[in-house]
């Protein structure tokens, strides 16, 4: 497996993202954009996208604030985030543009190409797919996800939810009123619901940052992973 | 693979199983009870079984309504589940009857077992769990699911519960009320909502019994009969 770095732009705001994928596969792969949790581009991230790139997919994770910034503490980290909130434009514009740098990446299949997110950035993935983007599936964990504005485009993307049943830190309304969106369009989805996960339940270091309501849970990560390869495996058409 | 008719008993009531298994099997198989839609020991069921045999278990499609009896209408079906609902010790005895009868069975590893159902089958499942029964998983699909009694025993089994998203014939707020119970006793447990799905997905006749609400899914039944898949092979213990 190799990775690089890949800077890319979106109006005046240079990102830098992390590419992973398999050098010996053959002919095109799907590409993935992974959308990291709200902190940044950090080694949660770069081992997800590490991780596809093991399955067979060129992966890149994205940097959403510009810069590589990571984010350690919340208190940095919310004005960050609301900026993205307040204006949606913006937002997607550097979804768009980690999508696009992934889709110039030689062998990356165009018609095959999914987003996978974390907490934040399991609402890049829906701000993306909203955009209009051609997704083929769309997998968020532990996300906080907010409703659609008007005059988004319809969502086609397949699209798997993995939630913590105890997660106190998302918005559960707005997870109803995201899914009830996607039964009115018709949208292919799923939405798990794991006893005894919280928020985060993908990320080892999710206990040492001190977070209330903030925990690792091995078992949810390894089972919410395996049915994101199971969406995968459906949405990916063979060529 | 192999199947014979069984015929057990509690107090008065003969039942009449279906059981199913590989004979290339070597040495003990994990047993799993099937408990079938309100119905009754119908096809469905006995295809439910014959498909664990075929991923190497030994499966036993129960008859809880005694005499094999299988209803067509709602108006005969009713009554009967009413009788069960009223008289959980009898109902309890009878699910508990069908998992004795296969654990006599050659070749089946009692500590290994696990119980799926559909519909009022996803019921008899738990309440074969709350009277005490020592499984190590349950699954259950379209289920319609009641909440527990006093003095009921702790449930141990890791839970699958397999729901469609548009499914109005379950009550919900007891769904919601029976994974409240699995939280406070610190289950292992999963509950998936499928988008588009609606009551009796699992059941390629639902479209033609004319009931309203009921109808077969295809890609539903074959995304949670692969996640059984998954909590089992996570479930049963290699010896």
């Amino acid at each position: 497996m190799k990775t690089k770095k890949i800077e890319y732009h979106h109006n005046s705001v240079k990102m830098v993202g992390y590419l992973a994928w398999d050098e010996n596969q053959i002919g095109l792969c799907p590409g993935i954009v992974v959308f990291p949790e709200a902190f940044g581009l950090n080694d949660h991230a770069r081992q997800r996208a590490e991780r596809l790139a093991k399955l067979g997919y060129i992966a890149l994770a994205a940097d959403i604030h510009g810069d590589g910034q990571v984010f350690d503490d919340m208190a940095s980290l919310v004005p960050a985030i609301q900026t993205m909130y307040n204006d949606r434009k913006e937002w997607r514009g550097r979804a768009h543009a980690a999508l696009t740098a992934l889709l110039s990446q030689a062998n990356v299949d165009k018609h095959n190409t999914a987003a996978i997110g974390f907490c934040f950035g399991g609402a890049c993935c829906f701000e993306l797919a909203r955009s209009g983007a051609p997704l083929a599936a769309l997998a968020t964990f532990h996300a906080g996800l907010i409703p659609e504005q008007d005059g988004d485009a319809r969502i086609t993307a397949k699209i798997l939810i993995c939630n913590g049943a105890d997660d106190g830190v998302i918005n559960r309304d707005a997870l109803n009123a995201v899914t009830a969106e996607l039964s009115r369009d018709k949208v292919d989805w799923q939405l798990i619901h794991y006893g005894g996960a919280v928020h985060s339940f993908t990320d080892p270091d999710a206990d040492t940052r001190n977070l209330p309501g903030f925990a690792y849970c091995e078992r949810t990560e390894q089972r919410s992973w395996a049915l994101m390869q199971q969406l995968f495996s459906e949405a990916f058409a063979r060529h």
